[in-house]
């Protein structure tokens, strides 16, 4: 394993590299790579010897850049299939916030790295996490080994606010290039109808000062619309620039209703949208226009929201999710293709969570934060073409290997970092917890 | 296993048996299974001592009835990401008839045993066929072990079909009843637009002559409305209905274009419609109106259409799409619950295929086609409702074990009846060869 004394890195011998062209599609060619501590060092075909490298066989593998969930709650998994099939107000009012408010710190740490396990075990090597409770999420990347973007969620109903700014801008200061440099912060208002304009401008001037992107939801339902236009008397997005939040870069989730006016705005913004087509699905919420804001330039990633909602962490889904809804809202299977959900998953995701260039391809110089995905199964063959067979086909049960930062953190579909079992045992005694302490 | 020497039946011990309760919800209780010959003998708890039956312990299995596929064209998996994401006439017209001509008995065969061995390793037991080459699939039926209602696809833009009806007879002639009655069969004209009135109606007396069900296309596309109403003056349903076609008991595919009249004419059908939410997201066609369907009492399967279109023959993942789908369509999280989807997916699918009361269900004196499923897995952690957990979380790799007709047919994931790697060399083979012709 990297990171074994003596061992200085990695070489990945005859993998099937998946790389992005000029032209934005995606091809495979046989290739070996070379990590060296938390890099790719070289791409290419090594037939002299290379010492002191552990090797890895990839014969049959398809290496991809790890995908990049854009959204996400992670200790929501400890609320997964708890409340479905009922109208989003009723899940939210009625299931979902009176049991997250009887989690405690160790419901939420066992909830993070549930997600972060699952995440793994399908494929994603790096997300971004809006929640309470970040020391339980921030422990939980370091123990899985996961790359994250984390962010205290701000929630105010009134002014009295400034604890959590404060909280929200000690997790910056404390983690902010922590466990190895694999965490990075943001600053996150929760969303226009939970945060008064002075929470929003508050939050604006920490991540200026910071020098850290916002996060925050956006335009998910049309009663957002409503109530922000009753409380305000204007659209979120417009509620949002008036309060300077376009001013930083941003990480906007959702993203589901918008007018032109709105597109107009959104078009010079610093950052872009995460779509979550799956949780956007299951609770009703409608189709973000996604090929328009690409269309408009606008860079759009791919994320699951939290387990409470979507039930699935699985990446490959949403990129199914993605294009069949796309191509269902338009009424065109020409739509959206598999190479640019692919892009979406992986480098538009990068750039959102403030690694753009950093991570989301492989390329020397870049992260080595890549899955080695196992092709030679019946639901993958024939193959005429790869990207198609990834995003229409694949799942993420069909990933073998993890390798975060350059250090192997799945192998044959085996977590190393985490004890599998006893974290199935955790999560079940502390969902019992939960229901007995709501009961 | 079952079929050895001297071993009469099966005895699954101590499995979470899955069962529809009277209010159409479904829960589980822990139980055994007594299978014998090619029937669910006694569901209970046994604790005197059963002889002569091969035990299976299922501790930490879900057993739930063999999801039903009610709509395939097996031999296309050959074809599976030959061509995506391009508009719907091109993908037809360009790239899948032409590759189809090429196509021979050996590539069907191939193609077909694929399909099914992809379907059996994600958990269905049943499916519907629609396709020429009903000779190779019924080998490929016998061979593989799932159970099969077979149709040779009917077309014709002339009056030169009769010998076309002939194969479809010969077909009912020959496989009903077969490979140990786990064949049935049906007449398939293949649709409003590629059958003239006279070979409807030749498919109708025939269907009524043999007894069997017809499966046809319908209401897929605009296309097909538009198509129908300048050829016929009315309606695809109309055309159906005047051509005798709901006389007799039929199986209706897609289903996504209706309006009042088409509604108040279906609600008096016997048989029903099979949505196939994936292939019509991922062509572009639109979303049938399930909710509607199910609100006339009409019965409402759930398939996958053929790899060629969905990629994935996951009856799990047309489970999601067909929940989420419903719920866009209404902008609402409580329309078709995972309790809906899975009765869709099983007892709905069973009376289509005219299985009612023999296979979809696990009771006694039906047919033993069930499935068990590992929930002991970080995605499926932890568990408040199993519905649920089935529906929105799991996927056919987390099937573990297949019965069929009594029969194991897949253990530990792997099948026991098909050479898979001998399978998956076949496959490339075929496609190697099917370019090879095309160039």
């Amino acid at each position: 394993m990297a990171g074994r004394k003596g061992v200085i890195g990695m070489l990945l011998k005859n993998v099937r590299l998946l790389t992005r062209n000029g032209d934005g599609k995606w091809s495979t060619a046989t290739s070996d790579v070379l990590i060296e501590g938390d890099k790719i060092k070289e791409i290419g075909t090594f037939d002299h010897e290379i010492t002191g490298h552990e090797v890895v066989d990839g014969k049959g593998m398809l290496a991809a850049p790890g995908l990049i969930n854009g959204h996400q709650h992670t200790p929501m998994s400890l609320l997964r299939c708890y409340s479905d099939d009922v109208p989003l107000m009723t899940w939210l009012n009625e299931k979902m916030l009176p049991i997250e408010m009887k989690m405690d710190e160790n419901d939420r740490y066992i909830g993070a790295l549930l997600s972060m396990a699952e995440m793994i075990k399908s494929g994603t090597t790096a997300y971004a996490d809006m929640y309470i409770g970040m020391d339980q999420v921030a422990d939980a990347v370091t123990h899985s080994g996961i790359r994250a973007s984390l962010a205290r969620g701000l929630i105010a109903m009134d002014s009295n606010f400034e604890g959590r700014l404060q909280e929200a801008a000690d997790v910056v200061d404390r983690y902010h290039g922590a466990a190895d440099g694999r965490i990075t912060t943001m600053i996150a208002p929760h969303s226009p109808y939970m945060c008064p304009p002075d929470l929003l401008k508050g939050a604006v001037s920490l991540a200026s000062e910071k020098g850290v992107p916002l996060h925050i939801h956006l335009a998910e339902t049309k009663d957002e619309e409503r109530m922000i236009q009753e409380r305000y008397g204007m659209r979120p997005v417009q509620y949002l620039q008036e309060n300077g939040v376009f001013e930083q870069p941003v990480l906007l989730a959702h993203g589901v209703h918008f007018n032109e006016d709105d597109f107009n705005v959104l078009k010079n913004i610093k950052g872009g949208i995460v779509h979550n087509p799956v949780s956007n699905a299951k609770l009703g919420c409608g189709i973000s226009d996604v090929k328009k804001l690409m269309e408009l330039g606008i860079t759009v990633g791919l994320g699951t929201d939290g387990a409470g909602s979507a039930s699935t962490l699985d990446l490959f889904m949403e990129m199914k999710a993605a294009s069949w809804m796309q191509k269902l809202k338009y009424e065109d299977a020409g739509v959206l293709s598999a190479h640019e959900v692919l892009s979406m998953a992986t480098v538009n995701g990068a750039e959102l969570l403030g690694l753009g260039g950093v991570a989301g391809e492989l390329k020397p110089g870049m992260k080595a934060d890549l899955i080695l995905l196992n092709m030679n199964q019946l639901h993958l063959t024939p193959s005429y073409e790869e990207a198609s067979l990834l995003v229409y086909a694949a799942s993420g049960h069909d990933v073998d290997t993890s390798i975060i930062n350059g250090k192997m953190v799945m192998r044959g579909r085996e977590l190393l970092t985490v004890d599998e079992e006893k974290l199935k045992f955790d999560a079940r005694s502390r969902a019992e917890g939960l229901l007995q302490r709501l009961s």
